[in-house]
């Protein structure tokens, strides 16, 4: 696919503009679009900026709220539930992560469970900025329903990620951030439009029997059967049951509804304070020695190394800062037609 | 496999009297025995009883410590370290977790990161004290190095398991207790000693290969790849790097090591008060409503229906609380072993 590629910052103005344009406040319109812009420099592309027109539509349709009142309910010294009054989940899970590490910051530990939410785009956003702290995040949210249910026929929760983020020395923190199923639906819609076949064990059709025909897919396998499904199970707990947000089937699909229609997504945010445990200089240390010695492993395929979670997305950041972000022509197209849309240009 | 069926009583009885003569300190072996008999409650037969006789010979050879003197440096408000001081793991393990609740009871949550303990069983078993106090309770270690390295020939991380317990109403608690890798050493153990061939995707031999011959599992696969993988380091990094113990390739492997050389495991056990985000009664009426939810789902398999992390242990429990544990005929020839060795009778 053809595609040009445009720096970060060109982006990040270009959006700004017609967000400004259309009321966006400005904290609002910051986070998000820093979200989406992290996403596709770490080459997260399914959560980059392909996803602006997506988010438009919501302040446009009304799912999107401009101008968000968050409400934060401190109910013990390390633990609060905040109300995103539906901001863009970028706004809400920064608020909600800035605020778990404001309570470990005097606790150790700080826990925020936010409700009112939508679409929060990669969890390793929220997790990255209690790092920056010297404190592990932990980033959770729940999702439109696409894991199939084990011993089901159709998909109850969504593909929930977890994400852990630790501070490393001498190179950016230790990420992992990973959905519960064996690919995502993107991977299998990708492959639809491109009229090839999935490979069996991604996903089962609508009586939940498997199928390679990318177009009958209606729920995605979870990894390790019965062990994705309770991770995604166990993420659904903490993102809906302690903020007081709906669960499963009941929360608004991302796709395919109409735009006036609220998400009310749920979110989970932990930052624990490294010092809480041991010297945050000697844990960084250990991190590094930790990630140089799996490196170290010896390799099944020759010159192909050991990778540590995270390493991939920081080989992407590292060129994509340089040279920018590849914009395919189509996602460019549509970028050009907003811009005359709202009377902004993307320059670059 | 002929099998007795013994009272779990019976057994507690027994096992205590040879720990006393021994000279356990009775703390520690209560909840030595209360860990692997619960375990063996629930069906997890792996981490129950038939693992006493290690656990003896590790009092035997100086491996596990008689009569521990724990230290807890409390950090903050909501963390600290424990030194297990080469404890039983059950015994170090539920010190841990004791003290994390009552930190939560303080701070709303608590984390203990514990060093110098041992194979601490089930995991489960520490997450479902929280539970009992109306908290969440989250409980992980490492272990011997058995996981495939992502893109590796060898293990370097243990097959860590995560672990989530949340309180219901009306039912035991929500139980996900799972390892990251689709089987256990345990389970290739039994295909090799059956002379069976074990499917492929379970385990590579020593040069990182696919295998399907029992006897050639070197490293056991993770779930969907990088992610198992992933899974293990977070858990890793818990257990080692916040608690100060050694990871990876440097811990003791459990069997066929020395029964003087100390484990020198890590756990990491957290509490979360649930009335420091939603009332209790609330959260544990809509537990118990996704639950049912879930198991009313339409079921691939007539009559099989849709089960929920927990569920399988929970029948177990309640047939084997009524009829006894299982002992098959072996393990009960062992026990007998025990008795004469160390004058007492299992009686039932």
């Amino acid at each position: 696919m053809n595609s040009v590629d445009i720096k970060a910052n060109d982006i990040d103005r270009f959006f700004f503009l017609i967000l400004e344009k259309i009321g966006v406040r400005p904290d609002v319109a910051n986070y998000l679009i820093g979200g989406i812009i992290q996403a596709s420099l770490r080459g997260v592309d399914s959560h980059g900026i392909r996803l602006f027109p997506h988010y438009l539509k919501g302040f446009e349709g009304g799912r999107l709220n401009k101008d968000p009142k968050y409400k934060f309910n401190k109910k013990t010294n390390s633990t609060g539930k905040l109300d995103g009054d539906h901001a863009p989940g970028h706004a809400a899970g920064a608020e909600g992560m800035l605020k778990a590490i404001e309570l470990a910051s005097d606790a150790g530990i700080g826990a925020v469970a936010v409700y009112n939410s939508s679409h929060f785009g990669a969890a390793a956003y929220y997790a990255l900025m209690a790092a920056k702290e010297d404190m592990i995040g932990l980033s959770f949210t729940n999702a439109t329903a696409h894991v199939l249910s084990y011993g089901g026929t159709r998909p109850f929760f969504g593909n929930n990620p977890v994400c852990m983020v630790a501070p490393c020395y001498g190179e950016e923190p230790f990420c992992l951030d990973m959905a519960t199923t064996v690919a995502t639906f993107n991977k299998v819609q990708q492959h639809k439009e491109a009229g090839e076949k999935v490979p069996v064990g991604w996903g089962v059709d609508d009586q939940g029997k498997d199928t390679d025909d990318a177009a009958q897919v209606a729920s995605l396998l979870p990894i390790g059967t019965y062990k994705g499904f309770g991770l995604s199970m166990m993420v659904e707990i903490l993102c809906s049951l302690l903020s007081g947000a709906p669960f499963g089937p009941e929360i608004t699909h991302m796709f395919g509804t109409s735009m006036d229609q609220k998400r009310l997504l749920g979110h989970f945010f932990c930052a624990i304070r490294i010092d809480g445990f041991e010297d945050p200089a000697v844990f960084k240390k250990r991190m590094k020695k930790m990630m140089e010695a799996l490196r170290s492993e010896p390799s099944l395929n020759a010159g192909v190394p050991v990778m540590v979670p995270g390493d991939p997305e920081k080989k992407f950041y590292r060129v994509r800062s340089q040279k920018g972000i590849p914009v395919p022509q189509s996602l460019l197209e549509q970028f050009n037609k907003l811009g005359s849309e709202y009377n902004a240009a993307l320059s670059f």
